[in-house]
Formats: structure tokens, C-alpha cells, sequence
């Protein structure tokens, strides 16, 4: 047996001869055209009785600015991105709200980046109630939105492009330390940075009159809806949350932000992202729910996980390692 | 902030009150029923200007035998199961052949467990064409069918339940020395264990008069179709044959069977499946092969891989490690 080198696959790619006529005198049939159209971007499992439906928003691509990770230099980010076969200097994020039915309430837990984005970006951006639709579940049936942080890409799809309702007939319920922050004009001014400024705008601009007319706010320790546990995880944001689904013996961690990429935010949780308003406390949340996660072996649902964004996660040195929930072809 | 334990996260379920009413007057709306369905499985990339889409035929589930791993005791596969966070004793086996649309020829690369294991299995298995119609692609409109070997999960899908031809337009390309070993009454005197023999009688069932019309052999070292370059990976059987599908720039590796599932023998290279006719072989066969994929960082689409099936991998330690290629939503 010959050994496998770049060399000898290359050449035999180039010593192409091309495919005999069919031998059992099929006619040629034209060829058929590429199809060009990826699947729907969802999949369905159960916790317990509660069925999830993670529906893709898609997934971005930049190129990272120098402080993509505020304290730690781009070298070692290109080096880590390498390490798990990603391009140099390149940021990949994916956006993968979910729906949860528990029975009684049909609920999503964020929203992606609205139908807006969806405009700008063809489609590329802003899937998330196209690949809802296409699970079969319509935007007008969800009963309420739960909101993790105010983040654009957690919030703005609560808007149509028309700034009309994504969700008509649902409560928005949001956290309460959350919702004081953004909407409290002395930490506007005190904002700091451009980026905590333009997040506070962008808060004002989504929770629109007709948005406030459905806001419910909620507290951390609590259950939101019966099955579903809300966290207090600050340090993401100030009042940023997530949650605990439980039905039967199963239970999911819906981390939100907790980690940023998996890719580098799980593997290096010490790395503080740009999107940390608070990156010290944002670590010390991060390495609580992760030593929790591991500990307890109890799945995570990352938002910023590649969909469809179901993990393990075990300690790994100074980090974590996260092994994704293999596709089940079956729910 | 508390610590997160199971403790207190499980009575914070325990504590849970119910939601309140709406608070904006909408009337209480009648319970979204669960979906109760899966997204059909399939997914898709290019390869230069290829069109792959992966179709998964399923995922079968079984209690393991003591010899599952023939050199390896099962205490031991027991384990490496746990570190993957999979239960105990049991096997899961994803089964995901693939479409190549490469401009001028559809073809299939192996056809999964057929449309009679389809009814059998209740749509568990045998969900391979189902998938492909779902993707766009018509069995009608394939124009070729590369089988790798003549395991019943490669080949099965030759045949609908009726034993009708599943492709009646194509050509159905086997490897020369593979099709040698499995048509030799020789061999098939000689074959030693009960399994083997099962197989020669499956084959012989497979490859009935009308299949034999449609057959031509192709031989190792040079390209089946243009673009996509074969490569004998004795060892699992006799013929067992793989792929470099190249277009463009671009490569990825089909292994076919060069790894069973690759949590555990990407992992552990050593361990023999019950299914490898000659495990040694197989295990040279292995490490040569991953071996070059590592060096030469090309992507491997593996039939037992989770689906989509699409990995990075690298050496770790005396095995290797994998990596999967993150979901695009777009193509």
C-alpha cells in the first residue's frame, strides 16, 4: 500500500481521464443544476415533556479589530483560532436563539437580530423567525418572548423592520436588573465607552412605546414560567441572565453570554470578549456556571455555540472543553 | 452572587409559581401543540465549485456485545464512552452517505440502509432518499452510485423494498478488487466467521441481475469521476476504498469506514471494530491515512461521523482528535 501524501493525491486529482459512456445504454440526460440553497437551519429536542426548537439567526463574519479580546493580544487569539482550524484575524459567530414548549406557553428565549438585519444582509442575517416558520412554528403563536440581556443581537428582534411587533400576542419578560440599568438615564450618562453608549441608544430606540405596553420584568432565583429557572449571570451585562429548563430528570443550562464563542471563550475563560461590559466579573460568572456545568454534567445551550449549539462540558486544565450533543436524525 | 449548585437550582424548580396573567389584556389562547417532527436531515457545502449535500440515513442505537471493540475489553470502551458523555453499554451509530453534484455528473457516494430497513425501522433508518428529496435531489436524477464496500449499510440502499433499483439512471461504480473478493465462491468457502459470511449473502442477495447491469468496476489510484480521486483503504474489507474529492483549491477526504464512529477509534486508532475484517490492517490502514489528513489539515466527511459528518482533525497523543467544522447556515 502506497503511503498518503499531498504529492501523490495532487497528481492522480491531475491524471483525471474523465468517465466512460454509461454501458448499459442509459441516454445522456442533461446535467443537473447545483441546488444553491442550504436546509432550513432548526432542530427539535425534548427535555423531559418540553420540546426545544433551535432556530439559527445565522452566523456573522469580520475581521477581528486588535482589541476583539480586550487582554489578550491578537497573536494569541490567531494562534488559539488556528488551533481549532478557524481563519487568522477572522471572527465567525453564530446566533442561535431557541423556543421552548413546555405544554402550556410557547415561549422563545431571545430573539436574534430582528427582520431588519435579515433586509440588509439577504438573509444572511436575521433568520431566525424564517427558520422558526419553517419548524412549523409561526410568530404569532409564541405567547412570551424571555429576554436574557440587552444586547442588539438579543433584543432587536422583538421589531419587525416596520418597528411593529415580531411576537403580537406575547409578554416580553425581561430582567428586572437588566432592565433598571438600561433604562436608567444616570448610568446612561455614565456610560465610558462608545460601545455601552450605542447599546444604551439602541435599548431606547427597541423598547418603543408599543414594546413597553408588553414588558413584564422578572427577578433572579425565581422561575420565569414554571420550568424554567432564571440565574442572575452578571458581568456579560450588569443584569445579564440565564436560565435553568427543567422537565422530568432532565435538565439544560440556556447559558446566554456566559462564553462568548466556545471556541475561545470556553477553552480560555480568562480571555475577557470586547462584548464583556465587566470582564473580570464576567469571568468569575463564567468559571461558577462552567464548574457547576461540569460538575453536574448538565448540557448547556450557548447562544453563540455553533448550531445547534447543545454541549457537554468538562474541566480542562485552566479551561473547559465542550463536546457537542451528536445530531439525532429523531426527536 | 450565590454558587450555582444542583442544589439550589433544582429548588428554585421546586419553588416554581406559575405566570401570571397577560398583562395587556389579550384573551387566553388555546396551547400551541409540540411539533412532535425533526428537521430533515440534511446539510450542505461546496467544495470549490462541487456541490455536496450529506443526507443522513439515521442513527441506530444498540446494546453493545462484549467483543464490539475485538481487542479492547468492554470496561474499558465503557469508558472512553463516558469522557464523550454517551451512556454505558450502548452503541450509537450515525449513517450519513453523501450527494456530490460536480457539475456535469449527480452522483452518491454509498447508499445507506434502504427504503426495506426505511419500513422496518418505523423512518428511524433508511431515511437516506427521504433526506435527498427533502434536499432538492430526485433518486431519479442520479447518475452514478460510487459504493466504497459491501457492508449491507453501504450497499442496501441499491435496492428499494420491492428490489427495484433505487437509481434506475445510474451507473453503479464498485471497487475492482472489493467486487473480486465478495463474487469469489472461493472466498466466500474460506470466510471464516459467521459475520463474513452474512456478508457474502448479502452481497449476493445486493447484487442481483438487474444490479449487475448497471455495475463497472473502477480501480484504486486514479479517479472514479474527474474530480474525485480514489484511494484503496484495505483493512475493514478487503476493497475497502476511499476518496479525495478536489475542485478548485479545495479537498476534503471521504473515509468511508477508514474509522468506525470517531468517538471511539479517531480517539483511540488502536481499537479494533468488530466490524474491521482485518483489524491490523485496518489499523495501518488508519493511521496512514490520519496521519496525512493531520499534516495536510484536509477536512474528512466520515460515514460514521455525527452528522453533518464533516471534521478537522489532528494528532493527540497516539491517537488523533477531531474537530467538527462548524454549521453555516448559508452555502
Amino acid at each position: 500500500m502506497t503511503t498518503f501524501t499531498r504529492r501523490n493525491v495532487l497528481s492522480a486529482v491531475a491524471c483525471a481521464t474523465g468517465m466512460a459512456a454509461l454501458p448499459f445504454g442509459a441516454p445522456a440526460r442533461a446535467a443537473t443544476p447545483p441546488a444553491g440553497k442550504q436546509v432550513a437551519g432548526w432542530y427539535r429536542y425534548k427535555i423531559g415533556s418540553f420540546e426545544v426548537t433551535v432556530a439559527t439567526d445565522g452566523v456573522a463574519r469580520f475581521k477581528m479589530a486588535e482589541n476583539h479580546v480586550t487582554n489578550i493580544k491578537l497573536d494569541t487569539v490567531n494562534a488559539a483560532l488556528a488551533e481549532v482550524f478557524m481563519q487568522k484575524d477572522m471572527m465567525t459567530t453564530p446566533y442561535n436563539p431557541i423556543a421552548v414548549n413546555t405544554g402550556s406557553k410557547l415561549l422563545i428565549i431571545d430573539t436574534g437580530t430582528g427582520e431588519a438585519n435579515y433586509k440588509k444582509t439577504n438573509g444572511v442575517g436575521g433568520q431566525f423567525t424564517a427558520n422558526l416558520t419553517a419548524a412549523g412554528i409561526e410568530r404569532t403563536a409564541v405567547d412570551a418572548v424571555i429576554i436574557s440581556h440587552y444586547h442588539g443581537d438579543h433584543i432587536n428582534g422583538l421589531l419587525m423592520a416596520d418597528n411593529s411587533l415580531t411576537y403580537p400576542n406575547a409578554e416580553i419578560l425581561v430582567p428586572a436588573p437588566e432592565h433598571k440599568y438600561w433604562m436608567d438615564d444616570g448610568e446612561m450618562s455614565r456610560a465610558g465607552t462608545v460601545r455601552v453608549e450605542t447599546n444604551f441608544k439602541n435599548v431606547r430606540r427597541v423598547f418603543n412605546t408599543e414594546v413597553m405596553k408588553h414588558v413584564r420584568t422578572y427577578e433572579w432565583g425565581k422561575d420565569v414560567v414554571p420550568g424554567i429557572t432564571v440565574q442572575g449571570t452578571p458581568g456579560h451585562t450588569p443584569g445579564h441572565t440565564s436560565y435553568v429548563i427543567a422537565s422530568g430528570s432532565e435538565q439544560v443550562y440556556v447559558q446566554s453570554d456566559v462564553t462568548h464563542v466556545p471556541f475561545l471563550f470556553v477553552r480560555h475563560p480568562d480571555w475577557h470578549a470586547y462584548y464583556d461590559q465587566d470582564g473580570a466579573m464576567a469571568e468569575a460568572t463564567r468559571r461558577k456556571v462552567y464548574d457547576m456545568l461540569a460538575a453536574e454534567k448538565m448540557r448547556v445551550q450557548g447562544f453563540h455555540y455553533p448550531f445547534p449549539s447543545l454541549a457537554h462540558v468538562e474541566k480542562d486544565g485552566n479551561g473547559y472543553r465542550y463536546f457537542p450533543v451528536p445530531w439525532s436524525p429523531t426527536i
